[in-house]
């Protein structure tokens, strides 16, 4: 995993002996001018020396230009992304908050058109997963008491490592600053031995699972000071990444900020379950905010400390995890990346779903039904598909407590990124609530005949229980009652041969001994009418900012103007989700087609159609340019009192279309009721002399 | 104002003076005793006595039931309210938050038909305001800066004052306490005499007004001690509103979770302008949650810690607050509740909105303009306009920058609900913002021919300011050059006549003293190209989650069961809001029906219909009755294979149609391109047995 190319371990090793082989050259120089030899013999060796160091010169040049293969990529992709970041700066699709207060970093604002793409990508989410599904979309609040979060495990584990430069305070993230040093070092030190680099190409491919000590380590092995000041940094430690607060005037009840909106579901599983007719399998789902106090947020829009999630918890029985719609996407190829590719080198390739889900790839049929949804998600909102894969988790990265869990990464200037996970969380969740609060987080099967199972019979006796515990009896016996199968046979062998048993109590937070007299445990026939059990959690969970950041850079790119003499900018974004779905200029500025202009915008606004009239003087071509800059799919151009030209952004194509159908025309391919090729058999193209 | 009803005041007062008289004659009943009078005249005195008494009973009892009409109109509402809220919360429209865990005060879920709502109310308020207007809507973070909210006035002033029980800790809000005591005393102590009651009714009428001082001494003066321990009270002193937390790893960064959206909008005035080519008026526009961490609330879901605001800042020119669509809504007859009117003791009434505005009673067209719309949508959702009234400010209400501000209030059980809020804010919060960020948020009209205008110049002279003031001369010039031109004038004119005088400046938070040499000012003829100036705020905000809980209570009713033995709950919810537009039922359960359904439902699907399809045995009319009291407008009864019955909610009215045609009927209808008495039209009402 973490080897270097061969091409650049084969010229580290090289210019390696060379280097050797010219100290050794220089040594035997050195002696033999010492030992006064022969001057032929020392011109030799000093000839010999000079065509090892050109030999080295030239090793070393070779090993530069490999090491910027990479760079000259990076510098390509940093030009795009520079390109793309001042068009979306400057069109306003996204403001860095509080700008004029110097702005805070990781928080920024939509601005008018990135507001509308949210608002059109959050619309269509809706259609596509609540209401083709049927979901119980719930709104919880952001801030939530820490019990909740306690529970769910983010108080104690929701943290990043951090180290402070000593002196002045300031905070890192620590493996930021171990990850920055081997990136500069890999590229920067060309006499470093291929070990090395391997070991630190190693130690970045590790990153993510080293502990507070062995990241502490490196960094003191590496000298890692701060980068601002070069002074030395504490070890690392863990800082909770949930901003916090107080609810109510007292300061004694502490909340935070929600770092998902997951929570909110898991706690109303059991009136959801009602209201659903105490049915499985069933969905629910949540639109909001999330928040993340990020140590030293980069990557702009990508890692931000506040973000839109919508997160759905799919419900289901764990013994049959099926799905009725599977069949529906079960043909779609998709670019997969397994788990056994990852780790044996190989690259993402395509699968079918159907396939992927028969042969055990992907864990069952629920799983698979979603990653094709997220697919079809994606792709309609357009996210390139040649860009996107699903990369299954490796088994190190996985929560214990997960079945199978993968993520639709899609690929941006900044690598593949993380934009959609979609995890088998199994019943984790529910128990982790349903003891914490005391409130059982179940589903039954009622069984249409009853069937006769063998059950374990766990009866503490309380008297005895009542003598040794006194005030505790009653946690006790509870604890006792909630054994599970294996534990409770465990323990019926142990106090059969032993007598007595050390037994662990969550609620006292120690353990206690149990004796035979105590408790009786036993495997008896039963007839069961129904079956309790913890549903299992299917958990699809989109981060809606980075979706749309990756929307933008898959949907910018350049043209030359008419003219030849600039490139103008183009957001090629689907009808669909377009922030504005078209403009209305009057070809010339005059009252009669300004007039019209206004009709037209009359009536599309009747048919709730967001557009944008345009009656300032500018050419045509740079009105144009204008809104191809703001991804607007459709143009008219009101050239005539009684029909119009109506413009198509990437083919140019122009039609022509009365003044009274056009509002309709545009709905039709606004609303994705229609392409625009459909458009075009009904209004040929117009080949028009317009200004452009 | 805080006078009390006549028969109120005559039967205190008649009250008072019986209880004087009862005790001047028991007083000389016990002299005719001690003096050995004779048994006759002790008789007489004691009938006399008697007789006093039976009349304050009959008195007291008169008092009761006058004081008990409003109670009993009181009890009245608290059983509609409590019959209204057990529905919403047992069909989960909301589900207090985190209530496995007992729940926070003044949080709460939107369960599912709650969250569908809520998703309608928005995308109604969209097409409504952001689409109709042409409006620049955007999206900011809720966690603010403290800079932000210190110059916006919130960390200083957005507070409630509060007192601590003086042993427990416990806090309350100190208005809540007085008003209280205030409350209870007035309904049950009838002996309270007249000019007491009429004391206390003032008290509560200036609650709002009085300063912690006042608030204190009253609490002392009334011996008011906390309600659960009897304990003593801390003095009020003000509590800040805002939940704070902190920004980034380091403890430095205060921040604050906002406690409104406008802020988000204000600090990027100069984006919108220049994004809206620079040209006024226009509007921008923000939906997002918004904090108050409430001292203790009360009024259920209108009083919460968390809620959703949606709120529109529109920029305009203070020299012309006229509106070109104002004409749209000037017919409108609107109940109006104006300044004088309240002032003067009578009550709201209705105006044609043109009036209100050509007489002065609203400020401005643009002000005018908002009600009418405002006034639209509120009507449009469903809010009963009958219940609906715009509320003036009364001057001391109002912010004292404010030019003019209604209130939309909507009548509830907890009496008139301010929902909307929409004010004139002149320059204020630009001008804040600008100050404290030093960017200049200004907007300029070109002229089409430059003007000569006469201009004070201001020129201080830096010399002398630097030999004064040393470092602080920058901040001493900078403020001479800031003062309007009122202001310079005064002191030109003072500097004149006395030499010298006193300057605030605000930066450097003191005075000093200006010499007649510092500084020169005149007025000069100068030619201008444009004039540049601050615009003004209007500002209609919106609260959501309150105009829902309105829409709640105006949108229910009961009626019977066709049995007759028990009452039905109702919502009837417009179709545009309805949760859910409509079920689907199989008559009976039978697989061929339930194929029908099944295709009626993709079809629904297909058209971005919400529905339920129910194929639970139950009888239909229980399906009806469950369906009514989620408010869903339209139920699909499947009892052939060709053609279905559609059944309208509130008038029960049945039509057939085919089921090919079901859904695009149901569409239209929901969509509210036709009402249900345009469907009447094509298809007629279709008399059935149905099992109802």
């Amino acid at each position: 995993m973490s080897t270097i190319p061969a091409a650049e371990d084969s010229l580290r090793k090289a210019l390696a002996e060379k280097l050797s082989n010219i100290e050794l050259q220089g040594t035997s120089v050195r002696q033999l001018k010492a030992s006064g030899a022969p001057k032929p013999d020392i011109d030799a060796a000093v000839q010999a020396l000079n065509a090892l160091k050109l030999e080295k010169a030239s090793i070393e040049s070779q090993l530069k230009s490999t090491l910027a293969g990479g760079a000259s990529g990076t510098s390509t992709r940093d030009a795009f992304r520079q390109a793309v970041a001042n068009t979306l700066e400057r069109r306003l699709f996204y403001i860095p908050s509080f700008k004029i207060y110097g702005g805070v970093t990781g928080l920024y604002d939509y601005g008018p058109p990135g507001c509308a793409i949210k608002a059109n990508v959050l619309a269509f989410w809706r259609q596509h997963f609540v209401l083709e599904e049927n979901m119980l979309e719930i709104d919880c609040p952001c801030v939530t008491p820490e019990v909740v979060l306690k529970a769910s495990g983010h108080v104690e584990k929701f943290t990043d490592l951090m180290v402070k430069d000593e002196k002045t305070g300031t905070c890192y993230r620590a493996d930021h600053l171990l990850k920055d040093y081997c990136n500069e070092k890999l590229e920067k030190d060309l006499s470093m031995s291929s070990e090395k680099a391997a070991e630190l190409k190693h130690v970045l491919a590790l990153l993510d699972d080293l502990s507070p000590d062995q990241l502490g380590a490196k960094i003191k092995e590496y000298n890692i000071t701060a980068p601002d000041t070069k002074n030395p940094l504490s070890d690392p430690y863990p800082f909770n990444l949930m901003f916090q607060t107080s609810i109510g005037p007292s300061g004694l009840s502490p909340g935070f900020l929600r770092p998902e909106t997951a929570q909110g579901i898991f706690v109303n599983f059991r009136d959801l379950y009602y209201y659903n007719g105490n049915k499985l399998p069933f969905a629910a789902a949540q639109i909001g905010q999330a928040f993340r106090n990020e140590i030293s947020p980069r990557q702009g829009l990508l890692r931000v400390r506040e973000f839109t999630l919508a997160e759905i918890e799919h419900f289901v029985d764990p013994q049959n995890k099926s799905h009725p719609k599977f069949s529906e996407v079960a043909s779609l190829e998709i670019l997969m990346f397994p788990r056994k590719e990852q780790v044996s080198g190989q690259s993402a390739t395509r699968f079918q779903l159907g396939k992927a889900v028969s042969s055990g790839i992907v864990n069952n049929e629920t799983l698979g039904y979603f990653i094709g949804r997220v697919y079809l998600f994606l792709t309609q909102i357009g996210i390139d598909q040649h860009r996107l894969r699903f990369r299954q988790h490796l088994e190190n990265e996985m929560a214990h407590y997960a079945e199978d869990c993968w993520d639709a990464e899609i690929e941006s200037s900044y690598g593949w990124i993380e934009c959609v996970g979609i995890a088998d969380r199994s019943a984790y969740d529910l128990r982790a609530h349903s003891e914490k609060s005391g409130t059982p987080l179940d589903a039954q099967e009622k069984y249409l005949e009853p069937k006769e199972v063998e059950k374990i019979v766990i009866t503490p006796v309380k008297k005895e229980l009542g003598l040794a515990f006194k005030g505790n009896q009653k946690m006790v016996a509870e604890a006792l009652e909630a054994m599970n199968e294996d534990d409770a046979m465990e323990m019926k062998a142990d106090l059969e041969s032993k007598g007595e048993v050390e037994f662990q109590i969550c609620t006292l937070g120690r353990s206690v001994t149990i004796k035979k007299n105590m408790v009786s445990i036993s495997k008896e026939k039963k007839k069961e009418h129904q079956r309790k059990f913890t549903p299992s959690v299917i958990e699809p969970s989109f981060g809606i900012g980075r979706i749309i950041y990756c929307l933008f850079e898959h949907s910018f790119y350049t043209r030359p103007s008419k003219t030849g003499d600039e490139q103008l900018n183009v957001f090629c974004f689907p009808p669909l989700v377009a922030p504005i779905k078209c403009t209305v200029f009057p070809l010339v500025q005059n009252e009669q087609y300004e007039e019209v202009a206004k009709l037209i915008s009359r009536s599309l606004t009747a048919s709730g159609i967001s557009h944008k009239i345009d009656i300032t003087g500018t050419s045509i071509g740079k009105r144009y340019a204008r809104t191809d800059e703001l991804g607007v799919p459709f143009a008219i151009t009101v050239d005539s009192s009684s029909s119009v030209t109506v413009r198509e952004r990437d083919s140019k194509d122009q039609i022509r279309v009365s003044v009274e159908k056009v509002a309709s025309v545009v709905k039709e391919v606004s609303d994705g009721h229609k392409t625009w090729s459909d458009i075009l058999q009904v209004y040929p193209i117009h080949s028009s002399e317009s200004a452009e």
